[in-house]
């Protein structure tokens, strides 16, 4: 499974552990990463000397890349990347802001350079700003999503039409099956996150896995889109979100009742039913906690099969 | 492309051309029918004497396979199901409703039955039915869609797990690529509805066509979800809705805003502000109108020449 962004990241398999607050520390990161993927240690839900800690543990555990996913949402950002230079940090991905914003500075310091997007508008600003890669994330995902609400489906053949970069697929994506589809549609690389909250080295709580592995199809929804649009599974918290939603609440009335650590609520601390559970609808094709790596291999081994499959159009002939 | 679809439809691929109203008269349906796919008639926007004629038309104009599709919801059904049977259509698609209703009664005629779901218990319903095939269909699919919000991607992998039907896709393809990956996730047939809105022989009004070929990333959006979702092109029409929606109105006032004809008024008669215009998000995909026949046939050959180019990885290898 070699190809541009094996290289670009000097990684085995172009699986990329998506970075995830509150689940994705050092743990998980250096898993993936050992088992020739790339681990992203999630940055968004850490105070800067937090994040230096999981660095430091992160290179402890791996000789292998991985690299820090940075949220550009908050005022500590300044202060993450500065971190992340002084520790010689060599990948970074950014996330829900402008490319423009940190490209230069990151790239300057030969780190590489990859951003999230979920419209073309997007991917042609990331061009401009110098990126070495995107991802291209649908609306199946979990977490903070686009306004376009445009799927995997149809966002993977749009910004491949668009632009020339590496592009990794995210949203929906946790099987084998969904690499190779996502690659027929024009994807080098896989963004996973919600297969790997669901692995035995994710800081999620055991009781956010053990609800990730009940969540069927429907269960998740989209949601606060006049905040910032969020995927979530569908609890008490979510349904006090939509009752308000739906009698025309203001952003103001929305932003009160979610108030500080919803999220850090759910998926740290375990309360499933009034914490914020961000997973994506991918979630219902999860029925198990296993070790990253062993997740990693398994994908790497269904997208070979199923490639194979295709072939002889013997993947879909069901008898 | 041999399969359990093409012989159980008696067809040389699996492309389906959804049925659609005020899109897929006869002369749609008969023009893929003799490419070599299964045209449909889609029958939601015909009062039953117009549907007789469009019947016989069909006729007159293919010797091959062609069905008609029934969305459940009107009065007038039964009368169509009459002219179906008398008729000897003998292959029919409904949609958005039970499909234990008229299941066994068209079977008893020796009719093929191919249910429309979105969510993993209305397949398991279909199996229970006894309908010969179901279409599942994604979130970015253009017009009436279900309340669960499900992808193309992630809802294939769990139909395809949940039972063994053959399994058309829906939503979001519109090109050969996108007939691949919908088959690395487990479909055996393809329907494609808003790529054959822009063909030549679609009853849609030029300035709906021409409208489709505009429509870029994030034009398009899932509304009206109190009433019964559907995906519209973001016109004037849709502003006005979005506005009732998020003042937090009742689904009566929807319904008075809403009115009656609006489909008609959009997609036949050419009011692209003032009328309801239904399209996937696959519209930004859709560069030209062609017809029907080109279209099938193109299809086909990037779908071969994707599946070739996966086996060496090349698809995805710009260089």
């Amino acid at each position: 499974m070699q190809n541009r962004l094996t290289s670009l990241f000097g990684i085995d398999f172009p699986i990329i552990q998506a970075g995830m607050i509150w689940c994705s520390g050092w743990r998980l990161a250096s898993a993936v990463s050992n088992a020739g993927g790339l681990g992203l240690i999630g940055a968004g839900s850490m105070e800067p000397e937090v994040l230096l800690e999981h660095i430091h543990k992160c290179k402890d555990a791996t000789n292998k890349p991985f690299g820090v996913n940075i949220p550009l949402l908050y005022s500590r950002v300044d202060r993450q990347i500065e971190i992340i230079l002084s520790e010689g940090v060599k990948i970074v991905f950014t996330s829900a802001g402008n490319p423009s914003l940190l490209t230069p500075l990151l790239k300057n310091h030969g780190v590489t350079v990859v951003h999230v997007i979920a419209n073309v508008k997007s991917a042609l600003k990331c061009e401009q700003s110098g990126v070495d890669a995107i991802v291209a994330e649908g609306f199946e995902a979990g977490g903070h999503n686009g306004k376009e609400e445009t799927t995997t489906f149809t966002l993977l053949p749009l910004i491949r039409n668009a632009t020339k970069l590496p592009l990794i697929a995210a949203g929906g994506i946790a099987t084998g099956r969904g690499m190779l589809a996502a690659m027929a549609l024009g994807a080098e690389g896989f963004q996973i996150g919600s297969r790997f909250v669901a692995s035995e080295e994710s800081s999620a709580h055991p009781d956010f896995k053990h609800k990730v592995l009940e969540t069927g199809d429907g269960d998740t929804f989209l949601t606060m889109k006049s905040l910032m649009p969020v995927r979530l599974i569908k609890n008490s918290f979510f349904l006090k979100v939509r009752e308000l939603e739906e009698s025309g609440a203001s952003p103001d009335e929305l932003k009160q009742l979610l108030g500080k650590g919803r999220a850090k609520l759910g998926m740290f601390d375990g309360n499933t039913e009034e914490g914020e559970l961000e997973i994506g609808q991918a979630a219902a094709l999860i029925k198990s906690i296993k070790p990253a790596g062993e997740i990693v291999r398994e994908m790497v081994e269904e997208f070979e099969e199923a490639r194979k499959g295709l072939l002889e159009y013997r993947i879909s002939n069901i008898e």
